[in-house]
């Protein structure tokens, strides 16, 4: 592990800004006093003033003289957040396919600073362990090369899995797992299964583009709903929907919406699943940023609410242990059997050694805490870079404040183009993602996606004033 | 390596059989006298003398006394091949996909001798050569588990894969080759990349199951093409076909067709090539088996014939090295970029560790070696599995003789159905292939596929003599 274990008090920030998070500490309450905090926590006098300190310069508190520090009623910089999202909620076929394959590419560029690729950061993962594990297993089980795997995978990483899931609040029987090649693969099979060419899937606006190429390769339909910066997609929309239309699936990034990293609240995933098991539509859940949480424990998934069989869970081990193992899969409830059929057609099964090494690795239960410590640096870089956003783009532009995952959401005053500014950068040799590509027709289009997964703070700075230099430039160009 | 060095009969006996394949001794020619024979290659006279005897029990060869050897007319056995498959030439939706999953999946039950799978003998595999590349690269790249590898695939392994194909007389650039997890995938990508939902393939009669799998997936319609169990498919036909309707593909096995283990003779290929070219239709050439030849060198491939990016060839190394790589390609020609961002939709990439072991193993240069010991396994294996099928089967049963592969194709007197054979030997633990799902719409009822895969000399005759009192005991209650 590359990242140290962070100091004292910023572990006692991190506990109380999830105290806050979670509603245990109400807005407008009162803190402990300074030396009551170094007594409840034996700590020194200054590390209970840096946490306070750090609190305050986050937006979770406020000092107020002579009365200490209260729960601020709104974080900091809420003013700053763009609006609930308004599309028009008409069913389309998508159209930004190859513009998104061009800016995939353009991120792999050697010499790119990437702000641009929603990727963890190798130095938060655990590679060597990884490896270890890998190695192992091909000096005493080369024979796990000379045979097909089963379709539905490595029987004990299905079982590890069942039990891995117990984390987001799922019971899970081994049988509805069925062991992909990471997420992308998790998504595409599962909307084959509840769906077909000509259907129309609900999904989030903005989403990630791979979901929406996932659609259109599959010959369905997009219908866009109004989804809020901060607490994922309006149910109530939904619900309306639901009404007037026939959906044949839902797929929704409840933990962590990306691009905006909204996260969808606790008393809402009971209503979204029961919603939708009433409406016999299934869900495709995105859970593949879910273990990045920065409230710790993680929210429960929405699957843990389903009683049906009705959700599928897509998820890999991509952001916390290792992209390339091209490890994910899908909890499939009563589609299980279609999803395995899809599977087998695919490409028959994943390979089986890095299945069995990734279950050994699971197994010795290191999984949370490398997952933990992941999460707060990347708490740590979204917050650095929502800051130096705020402060380096031009006068107007709002920033989401991302619940988790290693991507937050831009948007510019309406007279910067975020393709313009796409272009720019990237001949300074800087890569972001333009927000067109985040919805079927092109929409967002003075929005970016910027991604914290690969930066770390020091770079951070340098990369965010080299982006408001070019934001301002544009901006002046345009009203000028 | 399991399988030990041939006897020296063996060598030159498997030598002269692949010149009278290959037409360089011809039909009625005769053979060097015994003692020639000892003088040409340098061996003794029980050598000479055993390697004639085998040649003649296998058919090649016959006696005429006081006259010497002669090359046969007829291999012997022609007589009891099926004829050539007379589809209705009508473009159809496939209706076989949950069939074709229960066999594969009873052919896993533990205890089972398989005669149904077309898998490789892990026996004749190199697995632990191939173990230990992986092994090295886990001990010195473990960065290699975190970063998603680049769509297209890991530049070294398309850069050995590019050189490979030079074995089938393919001149490819690394450019054109995309790295997918086995030759499924390949197939699946290559169709989605040359055709849409809808459009109609033109494919043999009998194919193999999952090529019909995958082209009812992509929501697509099959026109069968009668197919000589030795030559392959009828270019006539092909040929027709093209003049009265709009194929948007072709989908071919030209070395060996999977289930008959045909083979399309050189100068067919040449002609295959142009008048798909000129109709600007499409090849898709699955080569899976193409390197399990039972003549060596092999035969080119169609897409050696290709000057104009017009066949995508499918392939993987899971026949000749491991099927639980999950490593197989496509040379797509001029669909490079369209089945690129397939991929890039279907699961990102391929992993890159067992990438780079391939890689790296490829480099080595055993290959060949490798495949060519297999091939001379596989050889004996189907003569003698042909030889105990004719034996112990009802009069009238017709046997394939295959040119290379895994497997061969069964045709029972017509009043012996192939589903209930099949039935009755799953119940005796003895698992073989339907000939129903060979076919869109579950034709071949009274076929059967026979794999010769994964049971050694020993096991073949008690199995088959199984299958044969299975079968008299099936044609006698019909007749009764």
């Amino acid at each position: 592990m590359a990242e140290p274990a962070p100091f004292l008090y910023r572990q006692l920030a991190d506990m109380l800004a999830g105290q806050i998070r979670q509603g245990l500490l109400a807005p407008g309450e009162r803190l402990p006093s300074v030396r009551a905090l170094c007594e409840a926590h034996a700590v020194s006098l200054s590390t209970a003033v840096q946490t306070y300190l750090s609190l305050e310069q986050e937006g979770w508190v406020e000092a107020r003289p002579r009365a200490g520090y209260f729960v601020r009623v709104r974080p900091r910089g809420a003013e700053c957040e763009p609006a609930m999202s308004r599309p028009q909620m008409v069913a389309r076929e998508i159209a930004v396919a190859h513009l998104a394959l061009d800016v995939v590419k353009e991120a792999r560029r050697p010499g790119v600073v990437n702000l641009g690729a929603a990727w963890a950061d190798p130095r938060l993962l655990p590679l060597k362990a990884l490896a270890r594990e890998h190695a192992e297993l091909a000096r005493h089980k080369p024979e796990l090369l000379g045979v097909y795997e089963i379709s539905a995978g490595y029987p004990e990483l299905r079982r590890q899995v069942a039990r891995h899931l117990q984390r987001a609040g799922c019971r899970c029987a081994p049988d509805e797992i069925i062991i992909t090649n990471g997420c992308m693969e998790a998504l595409a099979l599962s909307l084959r299964a509840v769906a077909k060419s000509g259907d129309t899937i609900a999904i989030e606006s903005p989403t990630f583009y791979g979901v929406l190429q996932a659609i259109e390769a599959a010959g369905m339909k997009a219908l866009e709903l109004p989804t809020h910066p901060r607490d994922g997609v309006d149910l109530d929309s939904l619900e309306q929907a639901l009404k007037r239309r026939r959906l044949a699936a839902c797929l929704l990034i409840p933990s962590f919406n990306n691009p905006l990293g909204s996260c969808i609240p606790l008393a809402h995933r009971e209503r979204l699943a029961r919603l939708l098991a009433s409406a016999d539509v299934p869900l495709i859940e995105d859970d593949v940023f879910g273990d990045i949480s920065f409230q710790w424990p993680r929210l429960p998934a929405v699957k843990s609410f389903d009683r049906a069989g009705n959700v599928l869970l897509c998820s890999s081990f991509s952001k916390t242990l290792g992209p390339g193992c091209r490890l994910g899969y899908v909890a499939a409830g009563r589609y299980a059997d279609r999803v395995e059929h899809g599977k087998l057609l695919a490409n028959i099964a994943t390979a089986g050694l890095p299945q069995a090494a990734l279950a050994n690795y699971l197994a010795r239960g290191t999984y949370d805490r490398v997952a933990h410590r992941a999460s707060r640096a990347y708490y740590r870089r979204s917050e650095q870079l929502r800051h130096w956003l705020l402060e380096c783009m031009p006068a107007g532009t709002r920033v989401t404040q991302p619940q988790g995952g290693v991507v937050l959401w831009v948007e510019l005053p309406s007279h910067v183009d975020g393709v313009a500014l796409h272009d720019a950068a990237l001949q300074q040799q800087l890569s972001i993602t333009p927000g067109v590509i985040f919805s079927p027709h092109a929409d967002y289009r003075h929005h970016l996606r910027i991604s914290y997964g690969l930066v770390d703070d020091a770079e951070m700075q340098g990369a965010v004033r080299k982006l408001g230099v070019l934001a301002h430039d544009l901006a002046s160009r345009r009203s000028s």
